[in-house]
């Protein structure tokens, strides 16, 4: 592929980037080149872990912040190369989250000496399960990589700012019963039809509304899975039916636990996947003086994004990037050319504050 | 293998049976040896059609008989060779039905001139879908081999008569719904959720019990399989709900197509597979001959067996073979040595009278 121009403009270097396809696992020939347009620039000092890349200035600055963006899309769907239509570009990974990534490879090219020192951080594997996550491998590997005071993740936040985020949970919920032929169907006992009150409690479950730091979080409760079946003439001894709660940040994931277990007492529940959620942390200084930088009003996440992951390791983080997060893994992906620069602006005019 | 014995005894013929493997669709060796060995008796007219075998007396009586059995069995289950323990015979296909296809071997060498004439019927593939089975094959080539006044099958019904039998019909029950993310889940419609009504009225449903000639039907209606889901973090959009319905004779295929459509009106329902009923027929004269001199009070056969087959094609049948049906397709499966004896004694009481 062609280096890439970080001094051209912002829709150039989105398209530039959308037509390198970068599938979760197939990211080399993009961090190759991202890697090579940073070494290029003698105020960064450069390190790859994987298919991640990350540059650091050292401007002396008393706090340090992360920009960070995952170099790997979801699966193409027909929506290659990109193009530009009434003021937007479109294409796989144009809103989730190449145009983020854009606007970071920018920063970092013309701000030699910004207001805060500054790791931009590209990874790998975000779209796939969180052991590949190339964060987790950073963490993992170079913690020392991803020390600071602040994150901001450039994921699709329609060019405002999203608090936070809620943590998710996916267990199973298991009915048991007693097989039998459906012919004397009397003779066991229907996991199936038990599995009734589990859905049933979920169709009358309501979110509670959280309000934490002034955002009001959502919670929700979904069966995703469903699966029964032994035979078309037996009774089925088990039902599984898979559950994903996604919970605000006033709750630990272990506290998520006891609620759903806690809805179910006489059914089996296994937990599968557990992560946390991550408070917004307003009334943190450095949060809320980017916030005020940006001059928009946060918003809380709903989703779970890569902020817990910083939170995690006790860095406030949020998320600010062009795009519709609501448009992400859609076909007809786009960004905005207008939220493309603004996201440039404003993050380079809090940067050079 | 060595030739069939149909001399020695009913015993020793079910355990060379059981020891000659007949899985579905591996009956050849095992129909050779039924075919060579009936060719051998010169009062018996014999054909094949696949690996079925058909052998028919021609005495001029004015009734038919078919005795009829299926030389497969379902997969072995380290059950293989036979042996015999306290008055017991254990080895695949010893109850279903090994035991049966012996009483009718030793039968068909021992009467060359039968009180009515017999067809006997060693047929292929019953354990396997309908289209395979051999049955449906004889029906369909040579359906001349099929005519009778009466069917006798000699499944496992614990040695005593079993008349008629129920219906099957297998129905995909589909709620719909509308995706979307779990962490914006009040955007979508879950169908999982939904299906929890169509649980609930299988958990509340009663099945009939519904008398017809003398005898009670126990109808029954289950789930035996649930579907869905898309992803961890995806409100699935459709739940399919396989339900299984066992009807008495007293309703027609078409009858039990409307009575589950009706008890889901606000859900697509979709019939993937239905099997009539037959009634009993005990007031056939030729059944209550049978039964009569078989000396047992007939029960209902709640199973679905290839008696419907017969009853389709207008020829009243019933199930009488030795064999606890409970035991069919169970690893431990085994016959009595009393029940071979006497159920090879009873039909050759009556094909002497």
């Amino acid at each position: 592929m062609a280096a890439l121009d970080l001094a051209s403009d912002v829709v150039s270097l989105t398209r530039q980037l959308v037509d390198t396809p970068s599938e979760s696992g197939q990211e080399a020939a993009l961090a190759d080149a991202v890697e090579a347009a940073l070494a290029r620039l003698p105020h960064l000092d450069v390190s790859r872990v994987g298919h991640s890349v990350v540059a650091r200035t050292h401007v002396g600055r008393p706090t340090r912040v992360v920009l960070a963006g995952h170099l790997d899309t979801v699966p193409a769907a027909d929506n290659l190369p990109s193009r530009i239509e009434d003021g937007r570009l479109l294409g796989l990974g144009a809103c989730d989250m190449k145009g983020g990534v854009a606007v970071a490879l920018r920063t970092a090219a013309a701000l030699p000496a910004p207001a805060h020192d500054v790791t931009y951080v590209f990874y790998e594997c975000e779209e796939v399960s969180s052991d590949r996550n190339g964060l987790t491998r950073i963490a993992a590997h170079r913690p020392d990589l991803l020390a600071a005071d602040l994150a901001v993740l450039l994921e699709p936040s329609d060019a405002g700012v999203e608090a936070g985020c809620q943590g998710t949970l996916t267990a199973e919920v298991v009915a048991t019963g007693r097989r039998a032929h459906t012919a004397r169907a009397w003779l066991g006992r229907n996991a199936a039809h038990r599995a009734a009150a589990i859905l049933q409690r979920l169709e009358d479950h309501i979110g509670a509304e959280v309000e934490v730091d002034g955002l009001t979080y959502r919670e929700g409760l979904s069966a995703v899975g469903v699966r029964a079946g032994v035979a078309d003439n037996v009774v089925p001894d088990s039902c599984v039916v898979t559950v994903n709660y996604r919970f605000a940040p006033h709750r630990s994931p272990q506290e998520a636990v006891a609620y759903v277990t806690g809805l179910f007492p006489e059914f089996e529940v296994r937990v599968t996947d557990l992560a946390p959620a991550a408070p917004p942390g307003l009334r943190q200084p450095a949060v809320a003086a980017l916030v005020g930088a940006l001059g928009c009003e946060p918003r809380p996440k709903l989703g779970w994004t890569d902020v817990a992951r910083f939170a995690e390791l006790g860095i406030p983080a949020l998320n600010y990037g062009p795009g519709d997060p609501g448009l992400a893994h859609t076909p007809g992906e786009y960004v905005t050319l207008d939220q493309l620069t603004r996201c440039e602006e404003r993050l380079r005019a809090w940067l050079t504050a």
